[in-house]
């Protein structure tokens, strides 16, 4: 609990739940028939609608990017650091808008909402999503809110697959596209860590192929050891050395003894998975890391990422961090390469860090110049008219 | 089954089991009331005992290195590539050792051997073994054979530790100390690692707790999701790329389909945990993983590696490869270091390799060069009774 919220923060926020009834065409081919968006927004929307940011999580990420619940809140959203007045993302600027994003489980319709057919959870059932099904319906929100183009439209990770494809599929909808610590699609490697998390989930007994919900079960082992392979990919080796070294928990090395040992970063581990396990949702985890191991952002371009990005009409800034090994800086200069050849604006930084693909949601004050600098001048140019 | 068996190789062999009756004091305090150990042996033991090579394996290996069991084998042992008439391990100068260590499943006295004490398979009440236990119980069978000291002792990952070992618990049995692709002691990370692969392990429901052997089951699926991701982290992200690329096995991209995708990278993990579940045992590998875990080559000399190798008298060769991320050039590089500043002889090099950890067992033109000629002149330098 904060003894006092401080002023810098947004303050107590309330998130919404919108509710959209058209039918939305999946990628898929399947058709949701309505849907609903839990969606926190920050700021306020100036008269011309122009002020609009769009904050796309990933996927451990929900709506809630910003401020306090109650004055009982222990901790602010996931992305307080950034996000208030004054901060990089200044929302006495900007009006921020972070819906949870669909398919996900933390309020919008996703795998554990009810299938209007059934009248029972989707479960396993709730269809295959596609980054850019996140991006249509993200529209439809923007059409609720009266935005017509985002201001800037920043995401980190698999939210900077999301922004870079609003870019390529509403043109004249962005002004400026952030993409942080992301890639254009994920390596081999990349993909296999995601199955290996997979496998961790299908493995437990009470994931039941999928239909725990109908047996009052969660397969909380399973999704505990999904978040703690993704985990330990996040970390750099050096921060994870510094953090933890070969530090022990319970047991000695002395001889004479066969008590058993654990080291502190065995203890931490299983504490960020369990951690995660009581708050998020089986299904959602598979449906997401595939969406992330789908995307591939010059598939439909003849596999040309310039091809692709000539569409884009926004500017755009590039962000990674020097220790992400996931999401390797090189993944970034790639972006950036086939921005520059496709003749687009791009603004690009490399940002020293131990914190590895975690930096991105992380305090580091070379990141924060950067990014409120880009902000501001993309306000001024707003403000100005312009791009 | 090769079609003939090549001139270069060993040939038909066939392991020996050894019973070693005395009682075997163990580093936790506790005593193995008698041990077996697994054998394989390549070429004659001379006379003055002066050209024995003990080759120690890592967490997956056995006593299994070279030639084949029968004429229908498909595969040779898992160092075939590096022992033989005319090969860096070259078996018409060297007398070549292999067992399957202590706490293995491939013969040697392990979790799955029987206690004498109870009549029944020992599982997961083995005791607590470390790297010095394979140290003492190979000198049993050192002294079996008859070899007085080791011409040489190598080692890849696991297997390097074991030699280092060797060097300081017996230095004057060790006449060359081979150590390739591995570390004085683990990080952090690769704890995290071990960590996710016994998680998986005891997530298995067929695991129960240990004790699968009695109930006739085997955690297959869990320890076949441990060996993906020790896979996984073996192989270099650039070698998986070129390996697997984002190929698909099933399934497409096209829209207007919602079968599901699976890429290649995915169903050869799949068979790799699969294969290597049906041939090892559970709680071995947990024990083993420990074992690594544990390894801290300088625990006991005040945490100082320089005081450490100061009790070392053999010469050292030591080997890295270039991609290699699980144990990387700069674990190999600080013990090279340590080495020179207690004045001990080594020659190190460091061999580029897109092939990551993996690489260590795997054929290499400069690398094969490297131990051949290493070991080509400390044979020369035996003959000359240096060491």
């Amino acid at each position: 609990m904060p003894k006092c919220i401080p002023k810098d923060s947004v303050g107590i926020v309330a998130p919404q739940l919108l509710r959209f009834e058209e039918p939305l065409p999946l990628a898929c081919g399947r058709v949701l028939p309505g849907f609903e968006l839990m969606v926190e927004t920050y700021g306020r929307l100036n008269e011309d609608a122009s002020n609009a940011v769009l904050i796309c999580h990933a996927l451990s990420g929900n709506h809630h990017a910003a401020g306090y619940h109650s004055e009982e809140d222990r901790k602010p959203g996931w992305w307080d650091h950034f996000i208030g007045p004054g901060k990089p993302i200044d929302t006495e600027r900007f009006f921020v808008v972070c819906p949870n994003n669909l398919g996900g489980c933390h309020g919008s319709t996703g795998p554990r909402s009810i299938n209007p057919e059934t009248g029972q959870p989707w479960g396993p059932d709730f269809p295959p999503l596609r980054v850019r099904d996140w991006v249509h319906s993200q529209a439809r929100l923007a059409d609720r809110l009266g935005i017509r183009r985002w201001a800037a439209v920043i995401g980190g990770s698999l939210g900077g697959m999301n922004a870079m494809r609003w870019a390529l599929e509403y043109p004249e909808r962005v002004a400026h596209c952030v993409v942080i610590a992301s890639a254009m699609k994920l390596s081999a490697q990349n993909i296999a860590f995601n199955e290996l998390a997979r496998t961790a989930i299908r493995m437990d007994p009470d994931f039941r192929d999928g239909h725990y919900l109908k047996y009052g079960v969660t397969p909380r082992r399973g999704l505990g050891l999904a978040r703690m392979i993704g985990h330990v990919t996040y970390l750099s080796d050096r921060l994870m050395g510094e953090k933890f070294g070969r530090e022990l928990r319970s047991g000695t090395f002395a001889r004479g003894t066969d008590e058993p040992v654990e080291f502190q970063v065995e203890s931490y581990l299983r504490y960020q998975g369990n951690a995660f396990a009581e708050s998020f949702d089986a299904n959602t985890y598979l449906l997401i890391t595939k969406m992330l191991d789908y995307f591939d952002l010059a598939r439909e371009y003849d596999h040309d990422p310039v091809a692709a990005f000539r569409h884009a009409r926004c500017r755009f800034l590039v962000i990674s961090f020097s220790s992400d090994w996931r999401f390797s800086p090189q993944r970034s200069e790639e972006i950036v390469d086939a921005l520059v050849a496709a003749n687009r604006d791009v603004t690009y930084a490399c940002i020293e860090s131990d914190l590895g693909h975690d930096a991105f949601l992380l305090p580091n004050a070379r990141y924060e110049r950067v990014l409120r600098t880009y902000l501001a001048d993309a306000a001024r140019r707003l403000a100005e008219g312009g791009p």
